[in-house]
């Protein structure tokens, strides 16, 4: 099952030669969920084969620098003949703001676009297997970060011990896996329980988008396999990241470590900051125990099962 | 007298990933003018090296492949502290529509932002050695182009005849030159026609912006330095190029012979198309004798005086 993400553009409201402006495809076993859409968004998508079938836009906030890209990108997924409707989730009080901005200057598209308001703390896209949610962040505008959840995956099924059991090798191994009690030709019932170990949880990826270091952050990113994190400054500004809203590295390890994330990523870096951000990686590792990345523009990971 | 054209973007309303959405930066002795400015223009500019100080932009029609990279310049100028008012040319009819959008999603700059109606067929830009000039095209919506014209220049300064005439190298020689009558110690008196040429043209550099093949197209580009036009497809499409108020490369080679111009640079390139242009080329040849150029992204030319 895969849980691809791809760094789209990791700068901050600036972009320099090396970082565009802020956008993370993830695609979930095929579904694309794109977030933030800075301009650019969709010739990154060209550039790194991301694929043009998205499924869901979840935009964190409405500073120009998340969502630039929208139109743009909307009119070429009309060129390419999209018919799909697609669904673009802002944080609440700004679809109308949004609407009028992504058309202001095209026809309505061959597809329809909802443009849709999140309630923070709740789920806003369903689907098989996973699901998206809303939190608050803290920034200077209303503004959401989002926690991709995986359901729990069924437990580990024990093949040795089900065979000791006399289970025949086929369809009875897989009716125990999901769950359902089966009976053999000598009339004993085998109880999944007796094969199939706890369910076991699934992946958590978490993306802040702009945001002060939070706890609502650290309560969603709990455990989480991945926390996508503001990092827009070093120990050099960290009172210009609390006047602006943002982050320093250090304070998103600290949420990482608070969390107890396995691996964190820094995103949102200020055009200050040129080079391989070595500072910053430090700067993070110092409160925070796990893997902290510093992703490039195209950089993309999978993230495994824990 | 620098006239350097840099093309930040010839890809037609769908940008790839060798091609980046509608900008034309020319650099005028240091006046920096941009024509257009399609979705990740401020980001060219800075692959390009072009600098951020511009004088005005000019767009040609509202289409979105032509103004979405406004708002994010218009940011990135004011986190670079401009202070500089900024001059938007705006074909008539579009102000209103072209200032919601750019502001619809950030708060007034700290600069002043005037987007200005222009009137076909008149000066929108009065410097000093060259004026702009808008001109009507033939697209589905309004649409202007724009023409880059240099005042005539001196005539050429006939120094061995000066020298002969006794006229002391020195002072006297830029007088002249500059259409002043001189009195020489024995009394002759030297006018200006008798050491200097007929003042000689300056260049013209026009850009059409999209547009059908067009009359007035010819007219403004009598004898142009460069004509960059239109050339969205090749002779494989010509039906589809009437329909959607494009050109094809052989469309934009006649008008290039009618008006005599020197070089003809075909933009807005379909993503239809990759690779070298070659047909574009060699269909715009056919009428026309000049040099045919299908720039790349980033290329940047000298304009030279004739």
């Amino acid at each position: 099952m895969t849980l691809r993400v791809t760094f789209l553009g990791t700068s901050g409201a600036v972009p320099t030669t090396a970082r565009s402006l802020p956008g993370i495809m993830i695609n979930r076993d095929g579904d694309r969920l794109l977030f933030d859409c800075g301009e650019g968004t969709q010739r990154q998508m060209m550039q790194f084969h991301t694929g043009f079938d998205i499924a869901d836009i979840f935009i964190t906030h409405t500073h120009g620098d998340h969502i630039y890209g929208l139109p743009g990108l909307i009119e070429t997924l009309d060129f390419n003949d999209r018919s799909a409707p697609l669904t673009i989730h802002v944080p609440p009080g700004t679809a109308s703001d949004l609407r009028s901005f992504i058309f202001a200057a095209s026809g309505r598209p061959g597809f329809s676009v909802e443009i849709k308001p999140v309630t923070p703390g709740t789920t806003v896209r369903e689907a098989p297997e996973y699901e998206v949610r809303a939190f608050r962040v803290d920034h200077d505008v209303t503004a959401v970060g989002y926690a991709l959840i995986e359901d729990e995956r069924k437990g580990r099924f024990d093949r040795e011990r089900a065979e000791e059991l006399g289970v025949p090798v086929g369809p009875k191994f897989s009716q125990l896996h999901d769950g359902k009690a089966v009976e053999l030709e000598d009339g004993r019932v085998i109880e999944p329980e007796q094969v199939v170990g706890p369910p076991r949880p699934g992946r958590r990826v978490v993306y802040t988008g702009d945001t002060r270091p939070s706890d609502r952050t650290v309560e969603v990113a709990s455990e989480a396999d991945l926390l996508i994190h503001d990092g827009t400054f070093a120990d050099d500004c960290t009172e210009r990241a609390v006047e602006t809203g943002h982050s320093t590295a250090r304070q998103a390890g600290r949420v990482a470590a608070l969390a107890d994330a396995r691996r964190l990523a820094l995103v949102h870096i200020s055009s200050r900051y040129a080079g391989p951000l070595d500072a910053q990686r430090r700067e993070a590792r110092e409160p925070f125990d796990g893997e902290v990345l510093t992703p490039e523009d195209g950089d993309t990971i999978e993230v495994p099962f824990p």
